[in-house]
């Protein structure tokens, strides 16, 4: 079985870290030098890096495969092997490494500093990207992971056999907390499980977190009571760590189910503590995640990422959507999306599985793809204008993708299942693409 | 005067960030787009986005200024405008938007949000990298800036008129704390002013950090006791908050002056967190930022990403060394190294200078060029190899690194100090560039 596939370390004491390299070196040589700067070595050896010692505490080359040469450096800066000078052959290979559990212990900022770090700036390499990371289910001792995770929102929600249709408040900013709320009433009309903030949005003085929230929650409970559905709302909570445990408490004691945070913004400790805390949901925003993956050539992967992430303690993660508005391939969306769904340490242990959050020009055209390619409806699935754009309006924007998903799951294709359901047929006149 | 030279932002009110972008479509187009998506704008321009909405709250496009043209796209995935296909020119420009300080309040993490976030996968750039942020001095109101920074360093280490020379545990991992606590003896002893931990170095198992900290601490202090030199030591406190904040109060009761951090391991609500609780100095490692500069199309520069550290509470920080063993230029190091020592904000506001920290492959070999680039001894200069590997020791490594500095600020080439200061004089023959 492939690593992919298990997600288990080659043994049960050791980190492994796979990478994409590019280099100059020869690449075992290459390897070895991203192994003894991760662990004993230095730039010099020095007289304590004894042997015995870095028997016990040095970092392993587990694998080097070669990939392919490259005619031109993929990044400016990279150095040549000693005596070497002039255009040379650069080589790309995949090289796994492993460390001892003992050399950083079950921390994942210290797991971070040690599997990325100073990796990226290596004289060496003019390409090295962090692919993936597979750990001892020692981590477990020391972190939670998800709460809620799919069955969790799927009770929370009272949605089942389908996929958690979801929405986004827009414009942005510059709202009220009253148009806010009238939005917010509007789309939970209209039939959806899920609203979220948007990132922009936190607690401006044009629109108070405690008094958006308090708007949101009335409008939500009021839904809630006539109909029996209760509509969650993902509030970005993003700041300092006490005005998100305080936002977390007014999310809660509103009524609330759920609250947002950008990842990159807060940090891995910030979501430790917000973790302990949480009583609610936490929707995991990854903005800013471009600056890691929009170059093939250095940052990390997002199925490195998005594990620093699960352990931390996220129930849900956005992973953009197929044909989406942003530069990210189709291939890429669907693997992140199952490495969400895919469990981290194999039982007994908790598989720390999340709900993958489908974004970013969605609408009832992709329902039949996204489901074939994750084979999965254990996700988020949301849509601004794929619900709010529709000729007949949101309810019928809502109930147009719930048919999309109804002819996914039977495998009918998309135009034969419209001949039958109105809304379908007028979202495919409208979402032509 | 140009932005760079003040830092402060055209309007007291206003976020200011400036991009370098390029892009397939027209420029203007681009910027308006940055513009859009990160504030009142959607992909799809929706009811509530009102002509009042967007005077108040969108962001503004203050200056385009095209750089040139590119012959292939930088980063793929990048989309063409509408109606255009096959090979189009690219333009490159520098772009700055401004945001008015209501969209996001005085919050770092909601302000990265905005002027980073989803910027960088945007779909019509096959490049765009953040250069530089100002802010009003609003933002000190919600943060304390640094403790101690240059003038606190000097006080806690005693060290006027010369850089504080600096130098660092190794091997990285693997000596036990009795080992540690022994070459932290003989550094002292060879008269460094500073010695920090290896980023990988934490709290594992074979070098527990209370033990560590307990050892070298009472070398220090019967240094401190017999020679009246108090050496700083920057023990690394990496991890989860409580621990972090437990860590910082060991190294105070046993008369530590300094804590070290990974800064993108902890995350700037945890950076926060630590500032308020503080009473030592803290050094900023920045392990990792290779993940944002690698790329000169993607991520932020150290420029803008410093910023935000200062803001949140560092004292220093790392910023490479000239001809240093990694990828970065000189012109970036010192680009870098004087922008932790010019003011963020005008007097009378506090300017969060900062003191940078040189390392990685100094010797004496370069304090005459980091002097004159820099133009101030307010740093610390890191040598590891540049005083363990000196001829005469690693006393007479310390004393190289004075001579070295003496000869700068006289302004005197080396190679004539050298003439009537020995130490110096191996250093140069020993650490030939």
């Amino acid at each position: 079985m492939s690593e992919a596939q298990t997600n288990q370390p080659i043994e049960t004491n050791r980190i492994q870290a796979r990478y994409w390299i590019e280099t100059a070196y020869p690449l075992d040589d290459a390897a070895a030098i991203m192994a003894g700067e991760q662990s004993t070595g230095t730039f010099v050896r020095t007289p304590g890096e004894t042997d015995e010692l870095r028997a016990l505490y040095a970092a392993r080359v587990e694998s080097v495969r070669e990939l392919g040469m490259v005619e031109t450096p993929s990044l400016s800066g990279s150095g040549l092997p000693r005596k070497r000078s002039g255009p040379i052959p650069r080589r790309t290979a995949e090289v796994t490494l492993s460390w001892p559990l003992a050399n950083m212990g079950t921390s994942l900022p210290n797991l971070l500093a040690t599997v990325a770090g100073n990796l990226f700036e290596l004289k060496p390499f003019s390409g090295l990207k962090l692919l993936d990371v597979t750990l001892p289910p020692d981590f477990l001792s020391a972190y939670q992971g998800p709460q809620f995770a799919v069955e969790g929102t799927r009770r929370l929600t009272g949605v089942y056999g389908r996929p958690v249709i979801g929405t986004i408040i827009k414009p942005s900013v510059g709202m009220t907390t009253e148009q806010t709320a009238a939005q917010v009433r509007m789309l939970a009309e209209a039939g959806v499980d899920f609203i979220k903030d948007d990132e922009l949005q936190a607690d401006g003085p044009h629109c108070p977190f405690e008094e958006r929230v308090a708007h949101v929650q009335r409008a939500l409970n009021d839904h809630a009571d006539r109909t029996g559905k209760r509509v969650m709302y993902a509030a970005n909570i993003t700041g300092e760590i006490d005005q998100m445990l305080h936002r977390h408490d007014l999310v809660a004691a509103a009524g609330g189910t759920c609250v947002m945070v950008s990842l990159n913004s807060i940090g891995l400790p910030a979501l430790v503590v917000l973790r302990r805390h949480a009583t609610l949901a936490i929707h995991g925003h990854r903005n800013g995640w471009g600056m890691f993956s929009r170059s093939h050539a250095t940052g990390m992967s997002f199925i490195a990422y998005q594990k620093f992430w699960r352990l931390a303690g996220i129930d849900h993660v956005h992973v953009n959507g197929l044909r989406n508005k942003f530069c990210e391939d189709d291939a890429s969306v669907i693997a992140s999306a199952r490495e969400c769904l895919t469990p981290m340490f194999a039982p007994p242990h908790k598989g720390c599985t999340i709900m993958p959050v489908f974004s970013s020009g969605q609408s009832a055209r992709q329902a039949p793809d996204t489901f074939k390619a994750l084979g999965s409806m254990d996700l988020i699935y949301a849509a601004g204008g794929g619900i709010l754009a529709h000729p007949a309006g949101p309810a019928a924007g809502v109930r147009s993708l719930h048919q999309a998903w109804e002819a996914a799951a039977a495998g009918m294709p998309l135009a034969d299942y419209a001949t039958m359901h109105g809304e379908l047929r007028a979202a495919l006149e409208r979402f032509a693409e």
